[in-house]
């Protein structure tokens, strides 16, 4: 293992905690009951996992895609993570064989890809831009990593340790070696859990290599373009914009990565890319690197991120555009992009320890990634719109099938989210229930955690340890809380004194059994959004804890754009154990405008006539469960 | 000239009516002066008027387009009308010279299409749903009825007569004839004008068999698509969505013209459609018909249609959508769909004799339709939404140039929407000083009229005739109007009791010097729409008079989603003449959502400060004249 002496603290590892929580268990046992299977059948039937015997002959149907690989790849990682906290002999089996099947499709040369060994074998390395070689390289290395970290078995890495050296032996910036970059980033971030897994350095190098790579003029997608046949470089030619110039931004190649400041192109690449470059900062002390990370974090969290953690409103680039343009209805909030802000979120807060970080986890965890499945964990959202006039559906599968399995292993490592530790501090992230065990001033530390989280914000924490020791504690205020307070052992402590980096430290010699109580208010606020914003523009959204609301047609049956909610409106949290698997909903009497008394004018001068109406609001995550019809999250305000 | 039975009263023709007004006279001038000369240079330089020649040759650029002829109608149109109430010998001379063109590419059968004829000889007739044959021919009709009418001279019609008489030997239900209806209505219309220029019954019949072609199953437009060669196919499969069923609502051909009651499709189509239908109706006092107008009438003005009059909010089908769909800065509202709803009110106005068909030609004439065309003359909107971010501006001329034109004819005939007449009543439909002469009562009446309107509401009329006569004048209380005060001789007279169909009807002895003064009280008006129309919730539009107003980031230097306009807001009407040729502005302290007191962060659960803020409104028709910037029509209100 190698240090990573650049990070203020480490995460804990999934092996190490365990969740036992009423919010989150029983999604966890849905993703290992349902959704892995699910997916496990949906890549079999499809083709993908067959693929891998490269036994596919020209003119047969179906034709692997250039990204198959990458979705068994998701659903290894997804399926290894399950088995870090729930051992499974037919999981661990059926890993096994999908892995000789990958295993066995390795090139003498140590190649792996099913689509340029057996659809176009000519092809290798010849459309870095477009055809994602490299992203597939970099999901079946992270799956490798997954794979032997929970199992222990070396035969995944093994293999992606061949197939990554044989890269390495391709890629470089030594004159024997070839220029370019991944147009879909993910092999960054990859080879740095690549290294981390194995200590070896060519692994780091070569990441940053790849980094190193982007923002060049001119960019080394144009002169791999220059190679490729008119047929070839349509696709190049498509996203690239050939027409008017040879703008990159698209795989957020316009600038040298420390250069950058705005997020621009794909949502999904750039988050990969900003996660591959805290990584390598994180191990190299790269502080350009760095620097570039906290302003791209300031755009994208300050100016371009939806309520829901969501980002990319465009479905032209499926990602950004300019700052302050969040459409609602059409919204693109590719799941997978929130999924990437949760990674690369994860990552700052490991260098910089700040709690800002572990508030977008939160925000895109509990809204914007979550909805991007459905709660019996077989149907999946690509597209998380703000708005809906009732057409938008969760779906089985995809052609484009990255979301499904990206949120499957999301939800399989929760656990590596929760907790962290450094030489002298614990620190607790989210609040899920159960325990870690933690690292601490050279001895171990057990956290326990219980609370009702989201719907209640009372959590206790225990420490449970052999022997007395001091060290800090650290436990997460949320952004989102006007009013935290806080007990040790029974005795209030007042919160701000000890706040450092959106934490609560409690320093102090621990003992066996002392707890904590943290209690953060959970009114229902009204978020109003940057008067920049302007489709939010005399609008609120609903928010309690964590959790970002919505209007369904199916509570309030009528057009939503009618509901209008005054400012002084009383909105009360019910729990509705029946209602999608339990949750808190919001309800309160607001105003509706009356169409009835309208007439039949399409313009008058007369105000319409508004009455009392009861709304009913749910957790965004959950709509789209019941009858179709309007969703709406920035409902009208007063 | 035919009877017109089924009307309940009689336009006044151009050539009887005297503009002489402090807001169109200008435009007028300009519109001869500028306009005029403008179009006919564009044009000549883009090869429209020379491809009458027949000299193009395959392979030569450009290629005439086939609706190149219905630009050059339309601007003879235009020139015709300018003459009726400006001679000048130049233009009658240029008009001649353009005709014997026209006229020399008669065919020997008396087909006329330059398209057709040169560049794809093989193909007449073989397309009628996309390749615009008889939608030229409707427009060079309407041309020549209009020159003629001006001019006294005949060569036009009669060339246009022997086309018609040819097309009707083409055309027909007799067994010798064939099937078909124009893709893109327009003969209709102008056959009707035809039968009225020329008394000729069979242009009546061929126009109502045009209607009744419509609609059929299976579709003409079907029938015919299956004898097109796959390239020839490719943009009626486009159209009419052939992938999914054959849809032809594009061309309202989706039911019997009798059996439609909802506006679908393109929308200059549809206009075009239900005025022939209005004008067959007329004619021949078909009630089928006429119903089938009334009805679609309601369904267009009470539920799609914007408040400046514009239709078709889509730029996909360049037409409807769905009810209450009133997209604002994805407007399309084409200028030609405003002009074609102004065409098609007028008729039924004459039919129904009822005020809203006027209130609709005033509110697309001084805003959406208006809005068309630059102060100067010489630069056009084919597109005009309700909204901008400042990237949307006028254009000297367009590859598909219907709009300049069109509205270049409509301002030239403006006479003729002004007044009416019947066996024993006169009408006074729009407000613009000058006056008309009228045959009422079986005698001659001149009706003159003063005012500053739209600017301001009082009106005087002035009734000047050979001997004292008994008649009903009736003048029209705009439908925006809430407060109208009338006086005859000096003497008021209360508006309610003698209004009749949306006129107050003055019935009196009349003698030459009698006097009305209408005052119509003009306020700062609050236009709110329908509660249905989500785009619009929470918003209000300005409206003083028939004047539709607009922001525009110029004189409100923020963004304008950040201003709202408090119910209680003072808001004065002030005239300024140095600003856009003089109009009235509206001025009054609002309200703006500062964006220097929020901080770095996008969400908030404090609402943003509000500060008053002074704002300045113009009419909507005068935007884009001055710097870029953004522009809006519906503006939050509280």
């Amino acid at each position: 293992m190698s240090p990573t002496s650049n990070r203020k603290m480490s995460p804990v590892s999934l092996a190490k905690v365990v969740i036992d929580d009423r919010f989150w268990s029983p999604r966890m046992e849905v993703n290992r009951t349902k959704t892995i299977p699910h997916q496990y059948k949906q890549c079999k039937e499809t083709g993908r996992i067959d693929a891998f015997d490269l036994t596919w002959q020209p003119g047969e149907e179906p034709v692997p895609h250039y990204f198959w690989d990458s979705d068994v790849a998701k659903w290894i990682e997804a399926a290894s993570y399950s088995l870090a906290t729930h051992p499974d002999p037919g999981l661990d089996a059926l890993l096994d064989e999908v892995i000789e099947k990958i295993a066995g499709a390795q090139q003498p040369d140590g190649y792996l890809n099913v689509y340029f060994t057996v659809v176009e074998p000519t092809k290798r390395w010849k459309n870095l831009g477009m055809w994602h070689e490299l992203y597939c390289a970099g999901h079946l290395i992270e799956a490798a990593v997954a794979h032997h970290e929970v199992t222990g078995k070396r035969r995944f890495l093994d293999v992606m340790c061949r197939y990554a050296d044989y890269i390495d032996s391709v890629f470089g910036s030594e004159a024997s070696k070839r220029y370019g970059a991944p147009g879909h980033e993910e092999i960054e971030l990859a080879l740095v859990k690549l290294y981390r897994a194995t200590g070896d350095q060519r692994y780091l190098n070569l990441s940053k290599f790849f980094l190193d790579q982007r923002g060049q003029k001119p960019s080394v997608f144009e002169r791999e373009f220059e190679h490729l046949s008119p047929e070839d470089a349509r696709i190049n030619r498509h996203f690239f914009d050939k027409e008017t110039g040879f703008d990159t931004s698209y795989c957020q190649d316009h600038l040298p990565v420390r250069d950058q400041s705005e997020v621009v192109g794909h949502a999904v690449r750039a988050m990969y890319l900003y996660s591959g470059m805290a990584d390598v900062a994180a191990e190299t002390g790269d502080e350009g690197l760095l620097a570039a990370c906290r302003r791209l974090w300031d755009n994208v969290c300050r100016r371009r991120m939806y309520v829901t953690g969501g980002i990319g409103p465009s479905r032209h680039n499926e990602g950004f555009t300019k700052d302050y343009d969040l459409p609602n209805e059409t919204a693109y909030a590719e799941t997978c992009a929130a999924i990437g802000l949760i990674f690369w979120n994860h990552r700052m807060l490991h260098i910089d320890g700040e709690a800002r970080y572990a508030d977008i986890v939160e925000r895109a965890l509990y809204n914007g990634a979550l909805s991007g499945i459905s709660l019996d964990g077989e149907r999946f959202f690509y597209v998380n719109p703000l708005a809906s006039s009732g057409d938008h559906h969760r779906q089985e599968w995809f052609g484009c099938a990255c979301c499904p399995p990206n949120i499957a292993r999301l939800i399989a490592s929760l656990g590596s989210y929760i907790y962290s530790e450094d030489a002298t501090d614990a620190y607790v992230h989210q609040y899920v229930s159960g325990h870690g065990e933690l690292n601490v001033s050279q001895g171990h530390v057990k956290i326990s955690q219980q609370s009702q989280y989201p719907w209640d914000g009372e959590i206790k924490i225990t420490v449970d340890l052999h022997e007395p020791r001091e060290f800090g504690l650290n436990i997460r205020i949320p952004g989102w809380c006007r009013e935290a307070r806080l007990w040790v052992n029974g005795e209030e402590t007042q919160v701000s004194p000890i706040l450092q980096g959106g934490y609560a430290r409690i320093y102090r010699r621990w003992r066996a059994g002392d707890t904590v109580k943290l209690d953060l208010a959970m009114p229902v606020e009204r978020v109003e959004a940057h008067p920049n914003v302007s489709q939010a523009a005399g609008c609120v959204a609903l928010q309690r804890g964590p959790i970002v609301y919505c209007f369904e047609e199916v509570d309030n049956p009528v057009p939503l754009h009618r509901i209008v909610v005054p400012r002084g409106a009383q909105l009360e949290a019910v729990y509705d154990e029946e209602l999608l698997g339990g949750v808190v909903k919001i309800q309160g009497e607001a105003r509706l405008m009356d169409a009835a008394d309208w007439g039949h004018e399409l313009y008058r001068f007369q105000p319409a006539v508004m009455w009392p109406y009861p709304i009913t609001a749910i957790p965004y995550y959950a709509w789209d469960h019941r009858g179709p019809g309007e969703m709406r999250v920035w409902i009208r305000s007063l």
